[in-house]
This record gives structure tokens, C-alpha cells and sequence, in this order.
């Protein structure tokens, strides 16, 4: 048996655990061969490939990033994308591949799987959190820990200072990070993408703060909007930057709230400090464990499935599935957590 | 409404969490007063309670400890115990008690509620991981968190110096935190209270280790035992001094892998590093949770339960049964995990 | 003797650690009295005051922040301002004052010292490390730490997705914590406010790296510049937003590296997060120096002077002196560390 | 020009990092050739080396260990292995020969260049901190980093158990690490070898602690010991398992401060926790420092010196005159500290 491993999507803690775990568990218990592809589905798609075994996944463990590289290449995107993946394939005698990526890298191993019959298994890899079909995916908790750490930090300053602290963290469609970094930092305001915001109620919600006599901290999600979203649009300052990178929605949300409440506002924009770096023990813990169960689907021929995590049980479940609907914050979660606001 | 509020058993991170979760809402939300009783059973035993509002728990979500303080007084082995409980409850005018704590702390909540029909919610809490109906309990994260960077500090050590290092954690009758450290830490073998463990195996894993030119690194719960149990007690080095606290069972192991390998062996004994400091994020947003959920099965009235992680959500389970056994780790996850042995 | 204690300007991990010492001591070997002052000069220039003691410095050693409040309140823009703290001073019987703040606050106190006579010790605080007379002011290896911890993490991204990514650091016209994070983070290239930077040759440098197959990272101090300082100004993008806050230089030279280069580039700015928090061990090791051997100065009454590091030792030097000059990195020194560039 | 280099004795977080500033500027600037001498003195002694170059030093900045392994074998002690050495260095044309080491290891530099005159510089190494001539030694600083993050955690179980918690650090002759572990953990009382202490005197700090209503931590340096130092020996405790390993000095004061006071007292044994993992950005600078300065000396034929830090500068110094003198701490500095003791 001669097993292909690939990394796609942007780069999350975990991926070399689960790689580890994969070759660690099908080299030793079930002597298979395996294969690692360079750069995610550019590797098949270019026959761009080495022999991994033992000796390459040792020490990888704690390391961030992915010693097989990554890409967002998509092979539905490129001609006769499918057709060359399955002859490289055939050449390199792979009979089954095991894809470990977000929505687009799966969304491509559901294709070769339902459609052309390769045998794929899928590892859940987003560090937003927001794969449906999981209970969590791994780089999250990461994430979030790194998030938490630098909110609690904040908290001398905003306090010292008595100014409004701006976070603006990870997640464009969902405010998993958001909310979890913001209720575990004791921020005052979370904002997510998921329900857009009134900038009155942030404002008076920063103001009650103050009159408690403490500075507050405004959690936000790159991906949150204002109810009326034209007004950012309108402004100039989001427009002529483009979106997002050069002055996001936490640096427009300050300026808003200190033209309206007279407070001083500060934004700090964690950026890809929230993605690298040595992954959390329980990352660690769930990529290996996703690592060990799909070697172990593999072994079985249970192809076209995917890990993933319920309660403490690591299951399988179609990868059409699993990619078919984004995983966003349930209001009723965002309610119970808003009895911190203010 | 007038809700008490009491932490027992060892210290937790997460315990402050839970409070103020409590306090939080249950102010906020339903207009509850509280009352704080010091050090777990002891405060309504003796009736030494102090008034708690939203000042009090202002800035304690990322400290350790309890600002209840706490302790491991039994009432149920004190004289009258429960009757002055009801009595100071009567005094007091308190309508409710959230109990915070382990399996003793819970196994009093239990009698309470079942035996003589007080208004009891239980928040589960052990650092051990080994309470059953809940997938998680608050302190377990931190606690794996800190014996797995202790561990990634002993690889180099290990490797410069092809030693044993041998590291001895929490884990009396469970070995949760040794197969998650363990595991997220690279250890090269993992020995845990459920399975005796057979020291010739030990050192045929450390013998093997050192084949692959790696230096091994052993992780060992307090509780875990060899096979020949006997052996240990015969062996003045830990009766002589006590069992655990003078030289527990990783010294013991140490010392029989140098004499029967002739390999260099050094321990480290985490001990109360462990259970310290501020809690993750993953328990501070468990902890949060847990406190939100307890004033909400009080407001419904749903009393003689504790909350519990199911998944992502939180549920409510009878307190009496989920005290009723200890959770240990299956010999299936064990056997999981141990394909990273040797 | 009855003592004075105040905290001036941005606030600084170990302010807190100073505060205790200076009362640690001053109360047990010498038996004085102690008077906080609220929120820097802004305290004895409206009598807002508070009895220090013992008991309200028990817990604060590893707090970031100050527990006496900090302002950026300059009583010599004040009318009156020296009279009316030298008539509280006199109300509150203060005999002597400890001043813990950077080049504004120490300015103050040498004004009071040297033109009012008023009995003054100054303590050097500045996150920047750019204060004459002192090897290392506290803060500083705290902002460095953390600067560093987030570049480790940047490296696994700029890796896996061969990107440019811009740090910007504090430091506006000094360049230490880009230097020291800069170095210890095994950056690619480390611009500092000392030396105008030529954009052509950062892109060289970013050329070169990505040659030997690896992405670059760049750090940059807040209040570094581009040779032609010019270009920046009549970039709109600093001019219509005020210049640092809302896209700083790193933006821009983010911007710039993609233009030239081609290739893509992000921005991190770490901002406030790097002046919160814990002090390292460095800094409350220093920090508590200080303020034993300040209330030490005050026992000698040696005042007008300020507590100083020189190598392992502390000093004392005059205050004016201190703040005479600012301290800024040598070119030999950025020209040592060059090697690493490219 | 031909470069050797080594790294001798016990590791030290820096160690590679020094190797890499002396290799990225031996290259680039002087266009040196390198060899890497493997484990220590074994290397030279018996010709393994390997070729050294940038690619091989690259990542490895943030690594704790060395990549050129140690060993403590010393050649003076080996028949004739000063000859060996010359002629193992002339076989492989190398001109001079960089030593990173502690005590021992710059013993046999130094008997090497004075006695044979071969061209060697000295890097000083020991996390102990206790090496003449220089201020610091990288690998202490995080050695301090690491015991500090243990003691703070500590306290929230000693707080919330009322207990006393004895922890032991590393320091056999010199207490540098205690003193300044001890001091940022804010400890309650600090035993460090240079000064013996009274048992009862460490008691009386103990229950007066607890009347303060909070419970003591003690740190205690591994080699310190008590006035009647006999009564250790005499105890079977130490003597029946050898005197550090199995059961070394905390757990001895731990016991007997029990015996003593009636208080609950645990011990916490940090080990070689404390010298492995990523160095703190104080001990890269430092050591890069001390690298580049190194491949400095080679350039302008220096040898015989030794790289050491005063105040912010790098200077030279006779190895043998840094060898000299352990560098301990000075009874004012003990009695500075001890302020909070008690």
C-alpha cells in the first residue's frame, strides 16, 4: 500500500502533527509506503513529490507550518486539473491519498472522491473554526490562546490610560476567535461577523465601562460589519486602502468611537501572529489523534470521509458533508455569551 | 432570590472564572443576591460567609486560586454536620448553593439535595480530568499545558546528553493528564495508574530509543504502578519516606531503568506547578460556561444537578451520577497513543 | 520621614515592582511613612492622595501597570504649577519624593530638584530604553520578549506561504526593540529611527532572501523613515490619517516591497499589546533595584538624583544629567548586527 | 582561514546561537571556512568534525541544545590528549579554535593556548551565571525566566492551601539563580550556598508569613546548606540515596520545616527544566553577541581571550583570568534582597 499526504490552504498549527501521526501509525502498525506532494494539490497535479517516512516526521511534532508546503492551488480551476492528478497517481502507484486541508482543499478531495473514485480521506484543517461536521479543528485553540494572551496584556494599558483598546482578530465569514479570545480575556464588546453591529450600542457600551471606572476592550472579527455596512464603504478610509489590510475594520470602529464618545481609542491588529508558531498541547493532541484515525480509515477503505472530532471520539463522516455549510457563531451562543458586555 | 456560592478540594485554575460567571449573570440577568462561604464546607458549616456582588469578581477571570478560598472539610464526617448547614442556610436566608469542587465536594452537594431536599447546582471541578459525565473538566487544559512545555524543555537536555529524563505529573487514580502531555510533548513512552506497567517493556522502549540516536524521554503518572506492585513497597526509597510526596514512583523508575540499562536517568517532579497560575483560554471559557449554566438551572428551579461539557454545549446531568465513577482511560485510547512508544 | 511616591507617563511593566520596593523597604529598615500620589504630577498638583503601606503592595510585584495611576500631566505647562505641589507637599508633610517616570516626568523632577530645592529621587522608566545614564531601563526587556515571541510565531507563516512580513515595533526615536527583536528573532532585515532607511535596498534584501528559498521578515520601528522622508508624506494614505496611528510606516513599506518587488507582503503591528502584561524577570529584578536603592538615596538624602543600572550595579547619577540627552542606538552597534540582513 | 568550533559541558539555551553569529560573519564578512567539532573536546580529540556553513546554522537561532553536541570529556585527562588535539587541528588545517564552554571546558582553552599556543578564543557558558569577568552568561537569564513562571504559579496554590511550598533551583556552587528567581517570584525567603542558613531562622520567616495571612514560598539553590550542615548528612533521608539526586535539599528543609512549625509544607524540584527549550530574547542577543565578537578575536588574532559582557559591551579578557574565581554572590547583594524575607 503506497499512501500520498498533502497540506492545503493557509498554514495553522497542527499540520505537522497530523502528517506525523499518519506516517508514524501507517509505517509501524500497517507497513505502508507513503508519499508526501509538495504545496498542496500543486504536488499531485505536477507529480511534485519525495518519500516521507520515520525519519522526516521526527521532531516535527511542535513545529508550526507544514514540512510539506502549501499552496492554494485548485485543480478544478485548472485544465485537465483532475485528469493529471490521476495519471501522477497512477505513475507514483498511489492508491490512496489522504487530503489535509480547509473548505477549498476539500471541496477537491470531494470531487476526486465522489466523482472520479479516488481514494481520499480528509483531515479538517481551519483555523477559524468554522468547518461544519467537527467539533473543533485544530489551530484554533491556538489561535485563541494567542489571542487571550495578548487581550490580558491590554488590560494594564487600557486601564493605566483609561482609553478604549481596539482587537482586531481573525475570522472573515465566523467570530469563532472573537468570541472565544474576547469571553476568555474579559473584553467588554465582541463583535462578530456574524450579527452585524449598531456602533451606537458599542458606544454606549464602551461609556457604561468607564463610568465603572475601567477602561474598556473592544474584541472585533476582521469579518464584522455595522449595521449600516454602506457607511464603511462610503468612508473613505476602508475604500482607497482596499479592504481589509491596509486599515481594517477594527482602525474604522476606533475612529468611530472616539468621534463619538470623545474617548481615546488604540486598535492592534493581531495578523498572522494568531496562525504560527508551536501549536497548543490540545491542538497537538487533536491533530495527531485526526492523523492516527484517518491512516486508520485508509486502512479500512472507508474513502471519501472525513475525521473529525465529537465530544472526546474521533468519527468519520462524508466529506461532501462536512464542506457543504460554513459553521457560524448560533445567536443563542453569541446571547449567553453578552452578559459580559458594557 | 439569595444564592451561596462555595469552592472544595485542591486549587483549580478556573475556579474564579466560575464565580464570576455566577455572580455576572445571575446580577445582571435574574437580580439575585449572593453570598460567598469561605473555604468550601467549612463557610456554611460555621456559617462564615461574606456578601458577593460584581465589584468583588471584577479582574479575577485569569487568576488561579479562589477568592473563596477553599478547603477539604468533609460535614458529613463532622457531628451535625449537614443540620448546621441547614440551619446556617435558614440563618442566612439563602435559597440556593452552587458547590464548586471534586468528587468529595460533590458527594456532600449530592447528599444535600437528594438526602434533605436543599436547593443544590454542582459545578464539576478536578484538574485530574476523571470525573464521569462531563467530556472535560476546567484546570485539566492548564494543567497539560504546563507538563507539555516542561517536556519540550527536556528534549534538548535529552538529546545533548543521551540521558532518560524521566517526568513525573499529576494523576493519582487517573492518567489523563500523563497520556495528553505525553502525547502533545513527544514522549517516547507514557505509564499511567489504569495500566500496570512492566518495567523490562520500559526498558526495552528506552534501549530502543537510544537506537535511534534520540535520547527517551519517559512521562509517568503519580499513581501509575509496575506489575510487580510489591516490588516498589519492598523498596525502602519509598517506604521509608511516605509513598508519593519524598521520592514518588518516577524516582523509583529512574533508578531501576540506570541499574538495568546502565543508561544515565534524571527525573523531574512537576508537582504543584501544575495546578497553578492562570487558566488557559480553553478553561477560562469552560469554567465561564459552566458558571453561566449553574445560575441558569438555578433559575429554572432544575436543582440537585451539575453542569457538564457534552461536545461544545453545556448540559445537566444528576449530580449523584456523575460522582458515581470514577472516568479513567480506556484501554483502546491507551492503545491508541502507544504506537508513539518506544 | 514621610514619603512621596508617584508614577508619570505610558504605562510599563514593573512600575508596580518599584512601588513595592521603595515601601518594602522604606517601611521595615527604615520606618517611614508613605504617601501615593494619583496618576502621575496630576496627584501632588491636586492633593490627590492616598496612605501607602505595606498591605497595598502585597500581590503587586507581577502586575503590569501601576497602582497608583499614571498621567501625562506636566505641572510646568501649569500656572502655578510648582507652587501649588510645593504648598501640598507642605500640607501633606511630605519631606521627600520619589519620581518614577521617563524623559517628561524626570524632566519635572529635575526642575523641582534644581530650581525649587524641593527633595526629590527620580526612578527612569521608558519601554524605548532610550534614557542617557542607564545600561537598561525596566519595561524594556518585557516589550522585547514579546516582540520577540510574535516574530518565533511570524516565521512559520512567511515560510509556508513565502510572503514578506513587516513587524512594526515600538520606538519612535530610538531604535532598541526593533534592534534587540529584531536580532533575537532572527529577522531579515531591522530598520531603526536612527538611521534613514533606502527602500531599494530593503527590496534587495528581501530579493536575496527569498533566493536562499526563505521568506523574509522585516522589522521596523514606528519612527523609522525612508531616506526621501518626502514620498512617505505625500503618500496619501499617512497624510489623511494622521501619521502613525491609522496606517503606520509598516504599512507603507509593505506597500512599497509589493510594488517593487512583486511580492506579496503583510503587516503586523504589534502596538500596545508589547507594553502590558507581566514583567519579565529581567525587568522586576531591576525594577525592585531600583527602588530599594531609591528609597536608599532617600535615607542618604541625596536628592536631585536618579537610581541607575551600570552593569550589575545600581547608581546614582544627577537627575538633569540623565534626561540631558536622549539615548539612541550607535551606528557601530546597527552596523554589528547588519549581518544578519538579507 | 580555518575555524574550528565546539561547545563543551552541560547545555544552555544560546548555545547555537552563537555558533551561528560566528559562522553567518565568518563567512560573509571574512569569507572563513568552519569546521564543527562534534560533543565538546571529543571532537578534537578524535578528529570528528564535520564542515560547517550557513545553511547548516540557519533556524537553528531559537533552538535550545547545540547542533554540535557536548560531552564533558576533558583531554587533560585523557594520555596524551593535548597532542592528539594539535595534531587532529593540523591534520584538518585548521588555524584557530572557537571554545564555547563553561568552567572546564575554558580551563583546557586555556591550558591550550598558554601552554601549546594554540590559537583559541573562549566563549563563556554556565546557566550557574558564576564565571568571572563577565556580568552575565546567556542560558541564566532564561533559566530565571523559566523558575520565575514556576514560583508565580505556585503562589495560588500556596494561598489557597495555607501551605508551605519549598522550591529547588539549580545553583550548586553559586545562588544566583535562587536570588534572582526568588526575588521576581516574590519568595518569602531565599537559601543560596554561599550563605549557610539556620533552620530556625528559615521557621520564624515561615509562621510569620502565615500571620500575614498567606502562605510562604520558599527557593532554595540545590547546593545550599544548612549552619549544622552534619545533621543533613546524618539524616538517612539523603545519605541512603545519594545526596542531590533522590531526594536533595528542598525535600530535607521541606521535612523539617514540618517537623518544625506543624505546617503542611510541599517541595517542587524544578531540574533540567530549567537549562533546556528556546533561550529568551536576552540570552540571543547575548550570545549572537558573543559570537560575532569571537569570530572578531580570530580576525584580529587575539587569542587567548575570552568574550565577556560589561555593562552593554563586549570585551576581551585573559581566558585564564576569567577561569580563575567563581563569581558568587556578594553578602551586600544577599543582605539587598533580603528585605523581603519573612
Amino acid at each position: 500500500m503506497r499512501v500520498g499526504v498533502l497540506t492545503g490552504g493557509g498554514d495553522c498549527p497542527g499540520l505537522n502533527a497530523v502528517i506525523r501521526g499518519v506516517v508514524r501509525k501507517g509505517v509501524q502498525e500497517y507497513g505502508y509506503n507513503f508519499v508526501g506532494f509538495r504545496d498542496g494539490w500543486r504536488g499531485p497535479l505536477e507529480g511534485d513529490s519525495f518519500q516521507l517516512d520515520i525519519p522526516q516526521v521526527r521532531g516535527i511534532l511542535p513545529r508550526g507550518g507544514t514540512i510539506l508546503g502549501s499552496s492554494r492551488t485548485n485543480p478544478l480551476k485548472v485544465e485537465n486539473g483532475i485528469r493529471r492528478i490521476r495519471e501522477n497517481l497512477t505513475k507514483q502507484e498511489v492508491d490512496a491519498l489522504i487530503a489535509i486541508g480547509g473548505e477549498d482543499t476539500l471541496g477537491v478531495a470531494a470531487a476526486l472522491a465522489d466523482e472520479y473514485g479516488i481514494n481520499v480521506i480528509g483531515v479538517p484543517k481551519t483555523i477559524d473554526n468554522d468547518l461544519s461536521a467537527t467539533d473543533y479543528t485544530f489551530g484554533f485553540d491556538t489561535a485563541v490562546g494567542i489571542a487571550t494572551e495578548a487581550i490580558d496584556r491590554l488590560h494594564t494599558t487600557a486601564e493605566s490610560h483609561m482609553r478604549v483598546l481596539v482587537v482586531e482578530v481573525m475570522g472573515r465569514h465566523a467570530g469563532w476567535i472573537a468570541l472565544h479570545s474576547g469571553l476568555a480575556g474579559g473584553a467588554n464588546v465582541i463583535l462578530i461577523p456574524e450579527q452585524r453591529f449598531d456602533v451606537e450600542q458599542v458606544c454606549t457600551w464602551v461609556t457604561s465601562r468607564f463610568r465603572a471606572s475601567y477602561a474598556p476592550i473592544v474584541v472585533i472579527a476582521e469579518g464584522a460589519m455595522p449595521k449600516d455596512g454602506d457607511m464603511v464603504l462610503k468612508d473613505g478610509s476602508l475604500d482607497s486602502f482596499g479592504h481589509v489590510r491596509l486599515s481594517g475594520i477594527g482602525e474604522w470602529l476606533a475612529k468611530e468611537i472616539e468621534r463619538r464618545t470623545g474617548n481615546e481609542a488604540r486598535t492592534t491588529v493581531l495578523g498572522h501572529v494568531q496562525r504560527g508558531g508551536t501549536p497548543s498541547a490540545f491542538d497537538r493532541w487533536l491533530a495527531t489523534r485526526f492523523g492516527l484515525h484517518a491512516i486508520e480509515a485508509v486502512r479500512d477503505g472507508d474513502f471519501g470521509k472525513m475525521v473529525a472530532l465529537r465530544g472526546t471520539d474521533i468519527v468519520r463522516v462524508p466529506i461532501a458533508e462536512a464542506t457543504a455549510k460554513l459553521k457560524t457563531v448560533d445567536p443563542s451562543l453569541y446571547e449567553e455569551v453578552s452578559v459580559f458586555f458594557g
